[in-house]
């Protein structure tokens, strides 16, 4: 199916940096197959006027729980401890799988209605967020989330990695990492056994690491280290590792995780949330870490919206740092886009001929793109997401004027409702 | 004329917190007459179903400036003094008066798209908002910003400013401060004046204050005291005084603002933004000051969306303190409803009877309010101002499920256009 997106203002990869322009984009096959000049024997089933829409690299969510939408709201105002043990995890044990498949769609629906394209999940019941992602039409990076406390071996769960991974093998917008869930939940021998497995299957890892002053204490307590040293030295880094969070790593830190080449996925709403500080960005890239961006939870943010995310990391260093050129405009839309899909391997997250079709059309007539000024800065500083008008995942609209075409909304709302009450009863 | 919200979810005080539950709520004469008992002889004109809608006090801009939409990420990643002299100033030059009237009307559509019934104006040009108010059906308190450098008496802004109070006495919505700039556009002499002045008329004062490391370096070097005790000495306090940003204010400048009751307007996206820190919210609440939140113009921020201010509120703090329960939700919808009001000295930013019928109402099926939660978590936490379906302003409807009854949006981004054409071309 060939669609043209006709005479839009598109934000082009330029350098590091972005350029703006009007352009006609020429999709077919999932890909972005011309810019300007049409493929050979390029028939458009559908034509979008681009003339009043701002055409941009749809967001990648490079950390999401998707199946926690159904927590929103629900711990709030508390410290890292009592959130996770004294709420979240209680209230997890109750969820069953197919609880997860709706609250998995509930995030899908709200991160495509606000820009976001591809996003990477680690899940509790293996299996729902791929079958919600079948359904949605997004691109998804999916993990199951392993832990073993008692330093033994948890096949059980890796298994079931392996089997959704397989299972969904046909879906192309489907790819599967393995999911140490922490250094605080993971033994060192889980952990090592967990790098082997994901060598052996050829597979890369997602983790949380050093998210709280508390994990370093302990990690420390137990090991004698900093989390980033005892997840190295359990070999987590001998394969591609996407690690979230990362607020308490040290200039030591910084230089381990740039050497081994780990990509780290900020998430400034969560870790501000929760008290965690601010993660030190500014320093990782200077360390030259590929950082990328994520929303966390909706438990913890409360929103799946990475224009929020995007807005809070170009602001939030440059009042840290006292210092108003850190995390310009230009790179926080780097790191919402192209780093991210760097970090997963991906070929999307910048308009290129060749890259993935993943594009957020924003309405340019909306009062916070009125004037335009800088399009890049008004991404970053001026839009909440609200200005989504189409969104296009490989090649397909999901999103047509505000109204989605792959997820029925109410059908969730309804549901989640009801997994919601009986939560409460429980 | 009388409006019933019928069965609404409604966010209501409760101590210095909120609670929330099911009522009606009758309006009438500007005010809201009634919480599930009607006033006697009420008769509605109008009655809007709230099973659906959370129906919350509108949200107060405690500082603004509302002609500064035409400079919507015109000057971003730029420091204070290369973004204030170097472009802002510049470019103001070239406003004309009815340049302002366009400006501040389309500032006021994004308010009132996302939640703000009531803000607090530092302009340029006298009378531009007032006239553009007028229109929109805003309420607002008004100034027109004073500046001498020159240690001199500049009775003609003075004279302009009491001018524009006498025009638009006839409109209730509208009240008027007089704006000494800031303690490094105004001399000591001129501020001495100016609250002179202010004490004569029975005004209140409106000036930034402490923004920035460079205004305290100054102030220092010439008065050898901080811009909190410089203009305090001018006897700017004596009159009830709202001051915006105060990120430098140490533990003595706290104790001062407390025992003077100055008002403090905090704006953290344009104190981030502009590489001036944070302001020390919970110190200055600690301290017993009456802290309230402001957008500041769209030239710092860049966005007019008080929700995403109030998230920031929320969130900053807990990431500069590394504390989770510092501000909290309640904190933070108190800061910019009630406490807003109380820094204007108006009777709105809470439903309770007897205060104004300014009120927001947020659509309960947005995937954002998706489980709802803890409402006041999902206002502080989760929504971005989309989610507002109906804006309600001294008793009348000026949003109707998202479309402004009293602002013609495309003449004004038509207007607006043409004034950055011309601006862009002097």
């Amino acid at each position: 199916m060939g669609l043209l997106i006709r005479n839009t203002l598109a934000v082009l990869p330029a350098g590091i940096g972005h350029a703006t322009g009007h352009h006609d984009l020429y999709l077919e096959g999932g890909d972005i197959a011309g810019i300007d000049e049409a493929p050979e024997g390029f028939t458009p089933d559908e034509v979008i006027d681009g003339t009043r829409l701002l055409t941009i690299p749809g967001l990648v969510n490079a950390h999401a729980h998707t199946y926690l939408s159904v927590m929103r709201n629900a711990a709030d105002d508390l410290a890292f401890n009592d959130w996770l043990f004294g709420t979240i995890v209680p209230l997890e044990s109750h969820l069953a799988p197919e609880d997860c498949y709706w609250a998995s769609l509930l995030s899908q629906a709200e991160m495509i209605r606000s820009g976001t394209t591809c996003f990477n999940d680690m899940q509790m019941h293996a299996g729902q967020t791929s079958r919600a992602v079948v359904e949605s039409g997004m691109r998804a990076v999916v993990c199951r989330a392993l832990a073993s406390v008692s330093y033994g071996r948890d096949d059980q769960r890796i298994a079931e990695a392996l089997r959704e991974r397989d299972e969904f093998a046909c879906c192309d917008r489907l790819s599967f990492l393995l999911g140490p869930h922490a250094p605080y939940s993971c033994g060192p021998d889980y952990l090592r056994m967990v790098a082997d497995r994901a060598r052996e299957e050829g597979m890369g890892i997602h983790i949380h690491l050093a998210e709280s002053q508390g994990e370093s204490v302990r990690i420390w307590a137990q090991h004698h280290c900093t989390p980033v040293e005892y997840v190295r030295d359990a070999g987590i880094f001998d394969v591609p590792t996407i690690a979230a969070h990362c607020t308490r790593v040290n200039a030591s830190d910084r230089t381990i995780l740039a050497e081994h080449g780990v990509n780290v996925a900020t998430n400034p709403a969560s870790n501000m949330k929760l008290g965690n500080g601010f993660a030190p960005v500014p320093e990782l890239m200077e360390a030259g870490v590929n950082v990328c961006l994520g929303t966390d939870g909706a438990a913890s943010n409360n929103a799946q919206n990475m224009f929020r995310e995007m807005g809070l990391l170009a602001l939030v260093h440059k009042g840290s740092h006292e210092l108003p050129r850190c995390i310009s405009a230009d790179d926080a839309l780097r790191i919402a886009t192209r780093q991210g899909a760097k970090a997963l391997g991906l070929p999307c997250g910048s308009i290129e001929v060749g890259k993935k079709a993943d594009l957020a059309l924003l309405d340019l007539d909306a009062p916070s793109l009125t004037p335009l000024g800088d399009p890049v800065a008004a991404l970053a500083y001026a839009v909440n997401g609200s200005e989504v008008d189409t969104m296009i995942i490989d090649g397909k609209v999901v999103l047509r004027h505000r109204e989605l075409t792959t997820i029925d909304e109410e059908r969730v709302r309804f549901e989640v409702a009801r997994i919601c009450e009986r939560l409460e009863m429980s």
